[in-house]
C-alpha cells in the first residue's frame, strides 16, 4: 500500500455530525491519516475534541490560520485539509490552506456567494491544488455508472432531466421550539443566507443532475415557497430548466414532503433510453430502453470501469451513504498523489465533484432566486452575475 | 337486479379501439344493454359493425342525428348514449342526444374548445341530464380511496401536488412513416387542435390531480416542447401550478419518456401525510405520514366506502384499466336511475368525472398554451377566456 | 363477430360470489350469451336469481338434470355450461351435461376425488367435448408469456421451481364465530374433504407452477399444519418436490400468513435465466439472466404471440383478475368453435387449463396428504392411486 | 473517546478479500487499532502484507502461535484478535489466542466440526473471553429492529419462518476452468468439508432466521442437490423445519439461482403480524399486520433502541454491508470493555452473534446433511451428535 496522506481537519469537534462522516470517509479505504486539526475555535473544546480522537496535542489548534502556518512549516505537516466548519468559514479556511500549499476537501457549499467562490477558484487554479467538494451522492457506484452510460451515448440525445429531493423534517415549525439547532440555523437568513431548502438540498439535486447528465442548464424559471407560517426561508423550491441542446428539465426540492426521509431521485430520458436512480436504494440503477423492458442494473453486476472503481464488495452486498462519501476521498487521494508524482491520475478518479461544481451551484442558486423574485421570469444561469 | 339501461353508441365501428373499451365497460357490471348505434358515418361500415355486435339492423344508423330522432320516438328507445367518435364530433353528437332527452357518457375531450364545451354544459344543465366524461383513472378503487382520504383530512392541509404522465410511443418520428394512424392524427394540428401531448395525456394528469386533491389550480406557468424534428405539436409539456390555498404543484406529461408505457403517477403532500399512486400498479396506494413508515394500502384491504364501492373482488385480486373504466359506467347508471326515480343517488356514485371536469380541462389547456406562448408567464386558469 | 355461444350456468344464484365472476368473464369479450341456468336447487331462489339476471323464466331450472335434458332437446339449447356449484356437485353436474352433449367450463376442483375425476375425464374424452377448468391465474398475459419463455428455452434447463400462495384471512378462528360462512365450510371436513388450505389454494399454486414450467413433479414430501386451535383442517401446507429431470421445488400455501391478501408467487430458475411472477402485480414478469440485470417485462411491451393473445389493452394499461378469468372463457370459446367447425383451434387458445390439470391436482393433493400422514415420506405423485 | 482496543489479525494477507472487510469494519467506528498480525503463514508474504498495512515489522508474524505468545508477553500486546484464515484454521487459531488470554472475533464457520466447535466453546467459557462470530447480516439496523419486534411480541405467536439465500455465481461449472479459485476450494470436499452451498450460505440463512425469530428449530427434513454435472458438493439445499412451539419453516439456499447476486431474504409470520427483510435493500423492513396495510419501516425512522444503536446516519441515508459488518465490531468492543471494566455491557451490544451461533450452525448443518443422507428423514437438530 502506498503511504497514507497526511490529513488535517478544520471544524468537526464535539457534537458535530458531518465531521464524523468525513473522518470515517477518510479512513474507510485507508488512504489518509488524520494528524492535525482545528476542531473548534474555542480552545478548550478544540483540545478536548482532539484528545478524544487521539491526536497529538501539539497538532491541535484553535485557530485555523495558525494551523495552516504551523503545519506548512513542519516537514511532516499535513498535505490536505478537510473543511467541515459552518458554511461561512468554508472559503476563508480554504483560502488559508491553499495559500499554505495544501490540497482541500471541502464540505458544500463552496462559499457564501458566487463572488467569494470565484476568488477561491482563482486561487486554487493558481496554486494548482486539488480541490474536492463533497457532494456525496456523486460517489455511489451506480451514479458513476449512470454518468458513464450517458457519456457513452447509451441514452441517445438527452431530452429530459427530472430531479427531485424530498425530506419532511421541516413539515412542522420545529425551528420555533428551541430544541432543533439545525432547523434554527438553516432557517435563519443571517446564518444561512438568502435561501433555505434551495441551498441546502436543491443544490445537491442540481449537482447530481449535472454530474450524471454531463450538462448544465442554461436557463431557469423558479419559485420558492415557505409553507410553515412564520418561516423566513424557503422550505420548498420548484423550477423548470432549459438546456442549450434543447433538453428540458424539472427540479424540485422540498423539506415538507410528508413521509420522505432523504428521497433524492434522478431520471434522465434520451432519444434511445432512460435511466432512473433513487438515493434510498443506491445499489440499483434502472435503464429503460424505448419500448422495451426496464432493466435493474446493480452494483457489482455491471461491467463498467466506473462502477467497479466505486465498488468495494461483490454484487448484492449493498454500499451506503458512508461508502459514497468515502469514494470522494479515494478519488481525491488519487488526484493528490498523481500531482505529487507528476503523472496523470487514473481516469475514474476524475469523476469527483470539484470547485467547478461549487461555482455552478452558486450560479444556479443565484439565478433561481433571481427568477423567483421576478415571478418566475426565465433567467440565464451562466450570466447570473449580470442579473444582480 | 334492476332493469338494464337501454344504451346507444355513436362511433366505435370496425377497427376502433376505444369503442370496444366502452362496450366492455358498459357490460362488465351488467347495468346496460346496447340496443342501438351509429357505429360509423359510412353506411355499409356502420351496418357491418352493427351486425358483428348482433344489433337489430333497424337500430343501426349511419347518421347520429337520425339515430337521436328515431330513438327518441321509440317507446323502447335508448336512455343513454356513449360517444366514442373522433374528438371533433363529441360536442355535436352530445348536443343532438341531449336535445333528444338522452343522458350522455362521452369520451374525453369534452369538445374542441372551451366555448363549445360551455355551450354544451349549459344545455346539459338545462335538460337536467347526466353527463359523464370518461377519465378512466378516476374509476380505480385506490384513486377513490385517495380522494376520500384527502376529503376526510387525512393529509392535513395540502401543500404539494406532483403529477406526471409518461409514455414513450412518440420517441421516434413514427408519424412520418405512414404506418401509425394514431400518431398521424394526434400530431396533426388540423385534427388534434393546437396541442398534442398536453391535450392527449396532460389533460388526464390534470384531471386526476384535481379529482384526488379536490382542488383546481388558479395559475399555471407552462412550457411545451417538440423533441422530434419536424413534429408540429408538442410531445412534451411541463409546468408549475399555484393554488389559491397556497399549495404548489408540478405537472409534466411526455410522450418521449423512454421506457415508459403509461406511467401516470400522482403524489400529494399535506401537513400531516402524503400519498402516492401509480397507475401501472393500481391496486396500491401509498400513505406516508410525516416522520413515519410508509403504508401500502391495497384495494379490498382498506375500510372505506369509496374503495369498497369500486372493488368487485376480494383483496389481492387485481383490478385493471377496464374495471376502472367500467366503474364510470356503474356510477353513471346509478345517477341516471336516481334521476329516473327522483331520488338522491348513492353518495359514492358522485365520484364520477362530469362535464365540469371537461370544462376545467379546457381552461387548463388554454391557460397552459397561453403561458407557453408568453414564455412561461403565469396565467390565471379560471379567467382563461380573457387571455385569448 | 362470430355468433355468440349459447351458455348455461349451474349454481351461482343470489349471494354467490364465484358465479358472478364467471358471468362477467363470459361476457367480457362478447363470446357468450347466457340463456339458461339452474342457479339454485331451491326453486324459488332459482327463479328469483334468474329473473334478476333477465333470463327467460322458461329456461330457469331448479334441477340441473332437468336443465341438461330440456336444453338438449331445444333447437336453440345451450352449447356449453358453466359449473359454479359447491364442490361436491362439480362432477355430477359435469357428467349430466357431458352426457347431454354440452361442452363444460367447470370451477375448480374438478371433483371430490381422483377416482371421480378420472371417470369424468373418461366421459369427456369419449364425448369429445371441451372441458375447461378455471384456474384463473393461467389467464394472465404475463403468465402466458412466462410459459412461452420456458417452452422456448429462454431459461435453459430448469433447475428450481419455487411457488407460494399466501393469504391471511384464516389467521384467527373466524370459523368459530358463526359469521363467516366460507370459513365454516372450507374448514369442515364433511364439506371440504380431507384438506383445507392445501386443496383450496395449494392446488392453484401447483397448477400455476405446472402451467408455466411445463413439468409435473414426480415426488412430494409434505407437511400440513393447523395453527389455529380447534381447527380440523390444515391452514398451512409446505412441501418439497422432485422432478424426473432432476429439478427440485418447494411449494407452500398458507391462509395464516399475516398481512398477505392473495400473494401467489412463482419463481423458476434454469441454467440460463430465472423468472418471477407475483399475482398481485400481474402486469409484470421478471426475467433474470445469470449474472445479468433483472428485466421487468410488461404486458403489451413484449413481442410474444402468447402475451398479445391475452392482452386487450396497450402496454401500461393494467389487466386484472377478472380479465385473466375471462381469458379462459375466450380460449374455451375458440376451442368449442374449432370443434364445431372441424378445424384446429388457434394455437394460443390451447394454453387453457383442462380436465388434465384437474386430475394432476387430485394426484398432487392425494400424494401430499399421504406424505403428510407418513411424516413426510417421499411419495410418488403419478402413482398415487397405489398409495391409498 | 475511549482508548482504542489493541487488535491483531490472523490471515487476510495480500489478495485476500474478507480480511479487508474485517479491517475496514474494525476501523469504521474507531474502536480498534490494528497493531499486530500474522497475515500469512508464508514469511515473505506476511512481511509484505504487514508493510503494506503500515504495521510495525516487529509485530508481523508468520506463525500465529508465536504471535499469540509474543503478544501475550508484551505490555502493549493485543487484546483481541480477528481470525480471517481459511476455515480449517479457525478453531486452532482461536484456541491459541484464547489460551493466551485474548478476546476473539472469528469469521464463520466456527470450526470444521461440531466437536471441534464444542471444545473451543468450552475453552472460551472457561477463559471468560468475548467470542464474536461474524455473521454480518445480524448487524443491519433493520435486522436488529426486526429482532426487537419479535422479542416484544409485535408479531404475536410465531407460526412460520421462511428464509432463503440465493446466489447465481455457481450456475456454470466455473470450478472446472481453473480461473475461479474461490469456486475451486468451496466445491472441493477436501477443503470445504462435506457440504458446499449449505455450509457456505445456508448457514447464514439459518443464523439470520434464528437471530430474528429468537428460536432454533428442533427438527429438519432436508435435501441437497448438485445441479452442475461433475460437481462434488451441493450447489443447492432445501429443507423443511419444525420448531418445538409448533411453528414451521422452510429454508433454501442456492448458488445456481439465475439472476440472484446475494438475495438473502427472511419472512416471519405470527398470529398478529408478519415481517419481511431483504438483504439487498437493507434499510427497509416490512411489517405486515393481519388484514392491514403493509408498512415499510426504515432505518432512522423507527423509534427503537435496537435500530438506533446500529444506525450511524439519519433516516434515508443508506447503510450497507460494510456498516453491518462494522456493527459486530462495535458490539464486540463494548462487550470487551465491559469485561475489562467489570460492568454490564450496554444491552444493545448483546445482539451479537457468538460462539453459540456457531455451534447451532454446526448442529444444523450436521442434521440437514444426515437427513439428506436418509432421504429426507426428519432429524432432531439438537440431538444431532447421536445421529452420526
Amino acid at each position: 500500500m502506498t503511504r497514507k496522506l497526511r490529513l488535517g481537519m478544520v471544524g468537526g469537534g464535539e457534537g458535530a455530525f458531518i465531521g464524523g462522516v468525513h473522518r470515517t470517509a477518510a479512513q474507510l479505504d485507508g488512504h489518509y491519516e488524520l494528524l492535525a486539526a482545528a476542531l473548534s475555535s474555542e480552545p478548550q473544546r478544540a483540545a478536548r475534541s482532539a484528545a478524544a480522537l487521539g491526536l497529538d496535542p501539539e497538532r491541535s489548534y484553535a485557530d485555523y490560520r495558525e494551523m495552516a502556518r504551523a503545519e506548512a512549516a513542519r516537514p511532516d505537516g499535513i498535505e490536505v485539509v478537510s473543511i467541515v466548519t459552518p458554511n461561512h468559514l468554508h472559503a476563508p479556511v480554504a483560502t488559508a490552506f491553499l495559500e499554505a500549499g495544501m490540497h482541500v476537501i471541502c464540505d458544500k457549499p463552496l462559499a457564501l456567494s458566487l463572488q467569494e467562490g470565484e476568488t477561491l477558484a482563482a486561487l486554487a487554479r493558481q496554486r494548482q491544488r486539488v480541490f474536492a467538494l463533497t457532494h456525496p451522492y456523486a460517489g455511489y457506484a451506480m451514479v458513476r455508472h449512470a454518468r458513464a452510460l450517458v457519456r457513452n451515448g447509451a441514452l441517445g440525445a438527452l431530452r429530459l432531466v427530472q430531479v427531485e429531493y424530498q425530506q419532511d423534517w421541516l413539515s412542522q415549525p420545529i425551528e420555533q421550539d428551541g430544541q432543533h439547532k439545525q432547523a434554527c440555523w438553516r432557517l435563519d437568513p443571517a446564518r444561512s443566507g438568502p435561501t433555505g431548502c434551495l441551498g441546502d438540498i436543491g443544490s445537491h439535486a442540481y449537482q447530481l443532475a449535472a454530474f450524471v447528465s454531463g450538462m448544465l442548464p442554461s436557463q431557469v424559471s423558479a419559485e420558492l415557497c415557505s409553507f410553515v407560517p412564520g418561516r423566513q426561508l424557503d422550505d420548498h423550491a420548484q423550477m423548470m430548466l432549459r438546456y442549450t441542446c434543447g433538453a428540458r428539465g424539472l427540479l424540485w426540492a422540498s423539506q415538507v414532503a410528508a413521509g420522505c426521509a432523504n428521497a433524492l431521485r434522478l431520471r434522465i430520458f434520451g432519444s434511445q433510453a432512460g435511466l432512473a436512480f433513487d438515493q434510498e436504494r443506491p445499489d440499483e440503477l434502472w435503464l429503460t430502453p424505448v419500448g422495451g423492458a426496464a432493466q435493474c442494473l446493480r452494483q457489482g453486476h455491471v461491467d463498467s470501469a466506473a462502477a467497479r472503481h466505486a465498488s468495494r464488495v461483490p454484487a448484492g452486498h449493498p454500499q451506503g451513504y458512508q461508502e459514497a462519501f468515502a469514494q470522494l476521498y479515494v478519488d481525491a487521494a488519487e488526484q493528490i498523489r498523481a500531482r505529487q508524482q507528476a503523472r496523470a491520475p487514473f481516469p475514474e478518479s476524475l469523476d469527483l465533484p470539484t470547485i467547478e461544481d461549487g461555482l455552478a451551484g452558486h450560479r444556479f442558486i443565484d439565478a433561481a432566486l433571481a427568477s423567483h423574485r421576478k415571478n418566475g421570469l426565465w433567467m440565464d444561469i451562466q450570466a447570473v452575475r449580470n442579473a444582480h
